[in-house]
């Protein structure tokens, strides 16, 4: 259904708009490999799948702004032919309220599920910053049971376990927005709007703890603080004591959970918002122990934050611990993939009560670089197939029956289907990432033979292919074999490559 | 991020658009396992998979009108921020035209790709048409070589095969555009314009040929047809001879491929055009025959012809043959699944030449429906997760440690999560789906078992659960046991569920 036009002023060019990619190859196998591996983890769970469409009302998104007559900005909108807004989901979160809210009364509560898919955003595109991308989200909703967010935790740790990640290379951290809530009542800041900025400004500065280290926290928790190049920060203006409270808080991580749990009770004593979410992560420590779960996999870390608002309770990231190669090439710890929290407010805009809820969202296209700088879930299939050759085109039929043979051995093949000759054929097969390529040649037919050339081999012994004959002395990395033992010969040869 | 609100006059509806729809248990999850087989179909022939984003340029995809300066309607489009016009993929074979001119000089050619995902239509939806849904097409694209073409045969063929479909209940049917060029060509119907209007005529005739059979085929081709409301439907004027020649060839097809191919030489004698058709068709059989498919898996049929315009050479349609219930409750013949054929107009638009390509597509909601209809791919993991159920609140440790067990040995389990009694944790159970239930009440504990209720057998054996008592009661569908030996137990009960 492509438009003809063959002049070249009317040429369309072939390009994607800004902060939008493709994906194929080695990159797009090792994504739906994580994403199948994350599925049956989460299915293993109980979580069920669901899928939704990427259009929606802008209203059930909670996206509509009727002050303005339309939708929000960040966020691509259309009109239906009836003159509603539709708009593309930016997230997985908002159409899973309109899904629960419209299912309410035929969903099993709690309602476990997970889901996968695009997502897009009307926004700035940058480096690793993309318009359309996917996200992976678990959530569970109809239950304020604290065995549901220790869940999530489980779930985040055996599902980077799953991708082949070792113990020690990940871990998952919890924290509770009600323990951070507590430290900054009995720093007098208060809850609600009344203390919005003074609020912000300590969880400003709560947030710089890896880059500016204890010192730099405090200097930003209390008169300010002037960096490297002499610009100078406000600070939030706390008190010595208030500033320490701050940094106890943040540094009590680092034991195991009991011990964390221990001095977060001694922290916060007097707030009742504080001493609740202390209870809370102890029943989270006790759920976790029960599993199974210990510290070297899930910790208390109270320097969790994950965001300014939205969350009410336990909160959750899982951090890969190892270093990878940073932009200016000095190592650096690779850092989160994923979190979330609890969150009360899911299906509030539709049916009027509160439903709480809890989740995880799994970055999926960063846990896809970190595999790949560690060389997991690589697997065989992101070589290439075995390519049969056709060296004489009246002898096609012969190359497609050796094709078929393979192919119903479980051995994925192709026949070469282009023009071009033995030279062009190989680097096909080389483009192609082919581990072995047949081929049969007139001598070779003669004999009732035919040649197998192992690629990996032949690329380790030998440079360029210059031409037929030279090629085949290639030697070590091409036998003849009898054509009746191509299947078993194919087989042994990939399994030399698996090693 | 979902926006406060509790006023009920602002609650928006949780509604979906018309057109749209969500997708979740059974019918989901034997969609995911359709999509995943013919994903290692095509993986086994050496397709490479590719995805490119839902977003497009509007001119990019050919959906740009430069006289109205807006796209197309039937696409969903939207204006970026440099005033560009962006769309929803409507296709996936746009995008692929628009993926291969952009990475031509990079790519290895002939290049053979798959490529699933939703794509979106801007049209008024009915019973079975949505506005977004999911397509799964294949490509193979740089090659005129009749191989290509027997290739798609065989991948339909083995595609359906691997779906757990038995020789006999599908079959390809391949056609070739060039003989019935040849026919018509021969009846004095000329291509291009000047012929539109009679070739249009003498093709909606020929489609006909499943209801009308050919005494209505013969009408139409000819003088007209009244039909049994007593409408008149005026005909193509064919003389007697010609209308004879195009029943000749629409009858041509039931025997051997080389049959068929046989009378369409007789009947296409002296076009240039349809002999040049019934030599490709021959080169397909004999790749085939090489292949090893025989006429029960894939068979020459004329009467297969696919759309109006696009396809250049030979056509290729899917078609299931076993019988399913009508909306009328009569049984009616499944019929086609998917199909393609070779089109030479894919990259032209950008690059200014003809690249040859051939493709197939194939209908994946139907061809769910098909398979679900005849109970395959259901497996396993249609039932839901082993449930341990929480009798006593403050002994959810206990539960939460047997789910661990369960995960740990390969069985899908959850924790009941919620705030419910008994009752209400079987009814979820139940609604899960569950095939064992868990469960540890004080009795059990305190002897050191649990109790394992077999769902489905439970479902066979009795009604409605009405209290705790009379369940326990049930009998047959449960049992108890030691609780060192629940893991072993579970995977002898789930044993029975396969069989």
């Amino acid at each position: 259904m492509v438009d003809q036009s063959t002049r070249p002023y009317d040429r369309p060019k072939a390009r994607l708009p800004r902060g939008f990619q493709d994906s194929s190859g080695k990159t797009l196998g090792l994504f739906e490999r994580l994403v199948g591996k994350l599925a049956d983890v989460y299915a293993s769970y109980g979580f069920e799948r669901l899928t939704t469409p990427c259009i929606e009302f802008a209203d059930a998104l909670g996206k509509f702004l009727p002050d303005q007559d339309r939708p929000n900005e960040g966020v691509f909108s259309f009109r239906d032919d009836d003159d509603q807004w539709l708009v593309l989901r930016y997230d997985l979160t908002a159409p899973l309220a309109r899904y629960v809210a419209e299912n309410y009364e035929r969903l099993a509560f709690p309602y476990r599920r997970f889901q996968t898919g695009p997502v897009f955003r009307d926004e700035k595109p940058g480096p690793g910053r993309f318009r359309e991308f996917i996200q992976f989200d678990a959530d569970t909703v109809g239950t304020s049971s604290m065995a549901a967010d220790a869940e999530f935790c489980m779930l985040l740790a055996d599902a980077l376990a799953a991708l082949g990640l070792a113990h020690g290379e990940y871990v998952v951290k919890v924290n509770n927005r009600k323990v951070l809530n507590g430290i900054l009542e009995l720093i007098g800041v208060p809850s609600g709007s009344a203390g919005e900025a003074r609020r912000l400004g300590v969880l400003r500065a709560m947030d710089k703890l890896d880059r500016l280290g204890t010192a730099g926290v405090a200097q930003l928790l209390g008169k300010g603080r002037k960096d490297e190049s002499g610009d100078f920060t406000d600070g939030a203006g706390l008190a010595t004591k208030d500033i320490d409270r701050v940094l106890g808080f943040l540094g009590a991580g680092g034991s195991d959970r009991g011990g964390v749990c221990a001095s977060l009770a001694q922290l916060v004593k007097g707030s009742a918002a504080g001493e609740e979410g202390v209870a809370e992560l102890l029943e989270i420590d006790a759920a976790l122990a029960a599993a199974g779960f210990l510290v070297d996999r899930v910790c208390i870390d109270p320097s969790v934050v994950r965001g300014l608002a939205y969350y009410t309770g336990p909160v959750f990231e899982a951090e890969l611990t190892f270093e990878i190669s940073g932009e200016d090439g000095r190592p650096v710890r690779f850092g989160s993939v994923g979190g979330g929290g609890r969150y009360d407010d899911l299906v509030e805009r539709f049916l009027g009560k509160k439903v709480p809820a809890t989740g995880v969202s799994i970055g999926v296209s960063r846990l896809a670089a970190a595999l790949e700088a560690r060389g997991l879930l690589s697997g065989k299939s992101i070589t290439g197939p075995v390519v049969v050759l056709v060296l004489d085109r009246d002898q096609l039929l012969r190359s497609q029956a050796m094709v078929s043979e393979l192919r119903a051995s479980g051995i994925r093949a192709e026949l070469y289907l282009g023009e071009g000759g033995m030279r062009a054929q190989l680097r096909y097969a080389d483009k192609r990432a082919a581990p072995i390529v047949v081929i049969e040649g007139s001598d070779e037919r003669a004999k009732g033979e035919v040649t197998l050339k192992d690629m990996a081999l032949g690329a380790q012994l030998s440079g360029e292919i210059k031409s037929r004959e030279e090629w085949a002395k290639g030697g070590a990395s091409q036998i003849s074999i009898k054509r009746g033992e191509l299947v078993r010969h194919v087989h042994q040869i990939l399994a030399t490559h698996c090693r």
